[in-house]
């Protein structure tokens, strides 16, 4: 068991951690920091743990330091964190991007802390400390990508994934670059299309935004929740995981303008093959414990779709 | 109050219709047809109605008649039923497009039948008569969609408009084209784009397929709910509306590739003012009754995102 966790940056994942790390009894106690005067005030209302004023007085006596801010304010972070951060102190962080995480905030931590870069597979469209909760870990997927093998980090992948999986984490291992590529498809990819679909159903000439809101339920509504996400969050993503994305974007550019052509030309049997074919991935996804095999997701306001 | 209602067509939506009328008393008894001899057995063993092995069958009697069969399958069902179609009849259905279906439809029917098309906006990613609830429709809108404004169509939109009420819904009245080119904006375009994520994330080189589906809960299950619906409705939809969906589909390639082009030149402010523009589309979907507010739709199985 850990003695003391500093959190720093205590929107929806950090103030999650705080519920899940105290409920878990996953560290003895919790230290906060966020950059944001109201977000601290809002952490302290909450009661999320021990809220500190100045980053490296928050950090100060951790055993297990944990970033958890948009991707762009990584460095600013570990900047103002390192200079309070023990020796021994395990290091690691919840960006959605990891490279680029590696790279930015390595170079900034004392040579007597250990970096190891993280990121758990789980969130809600809802940001800001009172979105918090002490489940949203459980059964999800958390990734730790190590820089290098020696002991120190050995180690400290081993505490961390005791950590997580206390927080009722599932732990998986890969490199930073693995994990932007999985994560621009499955995550990145889909955030930027939802975010495209909505932005134009806005500015629509022929169909009102009022029109596209009352009839959302026959397939547009799901879309905008995840678009509903963290801007901030989401840019920097976009801003730091580009080529991966750009590469995924251009698949899927290039495959949408052939299903656009099979429209065009009436090619039925290629419209069904591919629908018939997206259709058995869904049984995949609940089979493996990531969503509720519920219809229209087990949500109580009625049905959707045609 | 409806004495007898047929439904052509024992799916998802025709099955729901089945129990939603016996719930909600709006017809005193129902009747059932399935071009499908297996659905028909399910039909009987649902206890759904008085299930015909022939349309016109089924159709005789009856002072409603629906027809809830694919877009493509509709001038099919209209010719069996036809020749069953009592004076006065009115006739309408549920399909997804309806300027394809009015142009199918109306020629094949009778003088002395009445023809309004109508569509539901609700469902699930459920197929079949199994897939069908009472519920489905409760607080989901209705569109009815006149060829005229003769008496007999008036009486019938009244007619309709109360059946459908009864059942729980909301109703609109607009022209075929018009709910042409709505629908196209509201659900087949999230539909198209939902296939198309889903496929291309089937066989992508750089990701594996368990990997897709093990990491979906940072955003694409949300895709495979949607792109799990049945293909042979889906093809019709897109075969039948071709237009409204090229047009729109034009339009989201075209921001989609503004998009691309912000990521790749790190222009972070455009990315983060259309994210921001897209978050509040949400806010107004939930204020409108069309969707849940609970985070990650209330689902049971932890997080999501990032």
């Amino acid at each position: 068991m850990i003695e003391r966790i500093a959190i720093v940056g205590a929107g929806l994942i950090g103030a999650s951690i705080a519920h899940a790390a105290r409920e878990s009894g996953a560290a003895k106690s919790i230290a906060l920091y966020d950059a944001d005067a109201g977000v601290r005030a809002r952490a302290r209302a909450l009661s999320l743990g021990d809220v500190f004023d100045d980053a490296a007085a928050a950090v100060t006596d951790a055993d297990l330091i944990l970033f958890c801010v948009p991707v762009g304010a990584m460095a600013e972070a570990a900047k103002a964190a390192a200079p309070g951060m023990k020796a021994g102190a395990i290091v690691s962080d919840v960006g959605s991007v990891k490279q680029a995480v590696a790279d930015a905030v390595a170079p900034l931590l004392p040579e007597h802390a250990v970096f190891v870069p993280g990121h758990p597979i789980a969130g809600t469209e809802r940001s800001g400390p009172d979105a918090g909760f002490a489940s949203l870990f459980k059964g999800r997927w958390h990734i730790l990508t190590p820089l290098g093998d020696s002991e120190a980090e050995k180690n400290a992948v081993a505490t961390l994934a005791t950590f997580w999986e206390t927080l009722g984490a599932r732990i998986d291992v890969m490199t930073p670059a693995r994990h932007d590529v999985v994560l621009a498809v499955t995550s990145h990819l889909p955030h930027l299309i939802a975010f495209n679909i909505v932005a134009m159903a806005e500015d629509l000439e022929s169909v009102t935004e009022s029109e596209v809101v009352k009839y959302s339920a026959s397939g547009f509504r799901d879309f905008t929740r995840i678009a509903a996400s963290d801007p901030t969050m989401w840019r920097d993503v976009f801003l730091n995981n580009r080529e991966a994305v750009l590469e995924v974007l251009g698949r899927f550019s290039e495959d949408l303008a052939a299903l656009q052509r099979a429209i065009r030309w009436g090619e039925g049997d290629t419209l069904y093959d591919l629908f018939d074919r997206a259709r058995r991935m869904r049984r995949e996804v609940i089979e493996a414990g990531q969503d509720t095999a519920a219809p229209n997701f087990g949500r109580d306001t009625g049905g959707e779709e045609s």
